[in-house]
């Protein structure tokens, strides 16, 4: 891969790598490890000696109690993992087989799948060059054109499909603007499922991500802010949509003083003691962890004053973001040498990694409806993430 | 619960309650309680101490081995839980929306809703009175006289669907009888997934449970023969549909030096490192549990010639068991003190469980297709499962 440079691009690639050097030390560089510096060991001694290892016990109870308390949500479902959590929320929101379900093209491709599990179709978004997350203006457009209301629900004019709901992303931690987002949901009749898998510790003002609608999905895969070793959870403030979830969960299990019966069809999608156990010291320490990834975010903004030919990506006036993964954009005209840019980096042990190929192209979804993907089009190619451990 | 006894039947409820009793001893008896003599926390403590706690990991590669050698079993892939290592295994085998898969009426809702979830249909056949698993005379009587052959493939006459695979279970640990599933798949085209879940360490002769079809299906649930807090495996000695499983339980991730491409439908079903580090302690000492728990049968046998209105259930000629879950089948007369026997063993701290509610009632499930039912109709609120701990 990669191709002939010139000197100014040599220099460029150089100066990238030294602005990184200057903030994380000469050591390998890789995206996001974990910080253990807590309780983890204990706990899950604590776990092993009580025998409750498996998804009733003790650390389970706390984590959500904690993680409630944390994020303000009244109620809080932990799950085996993030794409769980989103297929739990989604399939228990109302929705029906088909329906339409809107999330921006640039996203893990968790996202989609969910809404696959679910029965339901994607329906793909353009994204904001400010923050990476859908565009809520351009979405406006597109849905005033292409929809139209029938008995109260937004119905695609073109696959006259309901659209259901719409999935935002708070991509790389970066939380999206909630008032807008409510206005458009409000405007258009959405269900709102936020995904908030790799947002938690960031605000959109002092509300925490993934608690504007009718729920938000955390993610505490090995590579997250906070790591269970697998693990997810629901955020809602609903009652009733939260029993449903914790009894669908539990592979629909009715309350009975000795029968065994499932009352429909459920899943068996509950976060094990053992995983909760290390999501409840690694809690703990959660002020440590987003007060050291901020700073890391802080250095790597003094170094790459040298690189004007990127853009590093800064939480907006609204928002205080977690910093889960510092994102560079380059420039336009800097497209070019993505590949150079990509392998120097591996050969200086320093890994960087671009941003998913958007999924309206991938060959499972590319037959799925889309907005136009102007800005999408054009950041493809440019966007890369940054080592961000929080103990470098 | 509960009606009035009579005194003959206050003593058979004592004289079970004693047998328990000697067995166990004084204390609360729960069914099945996990057993940590190992390495579980040295090698927990190891997976913080290395950062490696997600589902990339040496102890996910290590159990997967382990379990390979032991079972004997060519791959062995790690998941998250039982219920997705079934799901994955059925969704992987070539299985077209709608089509039917034949599982025993009498087993956890899990078997059933992994098939509902890759989009299949479950049909229902009776058990033997013997093992409590499919009973396969009646099962070819009932395929000979309800399907026929069309293009290869063995079709319901009534539904008109294709029936493509079986899921028998070894129920409670006690092997089915490998050689007749052999012939009946044979004979009707049918594809073989195991319903391995309870039966790690059960063997057919010499050969492990769950290696006879396409592929095999354990978990390590918490209240498994051993644990890994949550956690599951397909075994397989296909190597293409074992690749395929990798591909599709890893979120369908392709291959390549730095683009982050997905080119199906993929789930995220991998066992992480910290279960896996768990689950290799456990199966080091395996040999130990599994020698305990044939004791604590052994035990059982001799005090229940004290209860000859009851039957346990004993490995077949054919079969080298577990004992997972240790089971008695009460005479057909003695149905009426059910509840009153599960009321009074409760009074005395002693867990015992019924069977689950066969699967063709419950009402997600009674609209499908399911053959006779004369022998699960029969055996219905006469099984109960007893304290069954290794410890014990």
């Amino acid at each position: 891969m990669g191709s002939n440079i010139t000197a100014t691009q040599e220099k460029k690639i150089n100066d990238f790598i030294l602005a990184i050097r200057q903030v994380c030390g000469k050591k390998a560089l890789s995206l996001h490890e974990p910080h253990f510096t807590g309780n983890e060991v204990n706990y899950l001694k604590d776990c092993i000696k009580s025998n409750y290892v498996s998804s009733i016990g003790d650390y389970v109870v706390k984590f959500e109690r904690m993680l409630s308390e944390y994020t303000g949500a009244k109620n809080v479902i932990a799950t085996i993992n993030g794409t769980a959590a989103l297929h739990l929320a989604i399939y228990c929101s109302g929705i029906s087989t088909n329906d339409e379900i809107l999330l921006p093209s640039l996203t893990f491709v968790g996202t989609a799948n969910a809404i696959r599990y679910a029965g339901a179709i994607p329906h793909f978004c353009d994204v904001s060059k400010k923050d990476l997350n859908i565009d809520f203006e351009l979405l406006d457009d597109y849905l005033r054109l292409n929809t139209e209301s029938h008995s109260g629900f937004c119905t695609n004019k073109l696959t006259k499909r309901r659209i259901f709901g719409i999935i935002p992303v708070h991509l790389y931690g970066q939380p999206i603007h909630v008032n807008k987002l409510l206005r458009l949901a409000s405007k258009y009749n959405l269900v709102i499922v936020e995904d908030a898998a790799e947002s938690l510790g960031s605000f959109y003002n002092s509300q925490h991500t993934g608690t504007a609608g009718l729920a938000g999905c955390l993610s505490f895969n090995g590579n997250k802010i906070i790591t269970t070793g697998g693990g997810g959870a629901i955020l809602t403030n609903n009652n009733s949509f939260a029993k449903k979830v914790r009894h669908i969960s539990t592979t629909s299990k009715v309350s009975h003083p000795y029968k065994l019966i499932h009352d429909e069809l459920g899943y068996n999608y509950r976060m094990p003691n053992i995983n909760a156990a290390v999501g409840c010291a690694q809690l703990e320490t959660f002020e440590k962890i987003k007060k050291a990834k901020r700073g890391l975010h802080d250095r790597y903004q003094t170094v790459f004053e040298s690189c004007p030919w990127l853009n590093l990506v800064k939480e907006q006036d609204y928002a205080n973001s977690n910093y889960w993964l510092n994102t560079v954009v380059l420039n336009k005209k800097e497209t070019f040498f993505y590949e150079n840019l990509l392998e120097r980096c591996k050969e200086n042990d320093i890994f960087i990694r671009p941003s998913w190929e958007p999924l309206h192209t991938l060959k499972m979804f590319c037959q799925f409806p889309s907005s136009g993907m102007e800005n999408m089009n054009s950041l493809n190619e440019r966007i890369f993430n940054l080592p961000s451990s929080p103990f470098l």
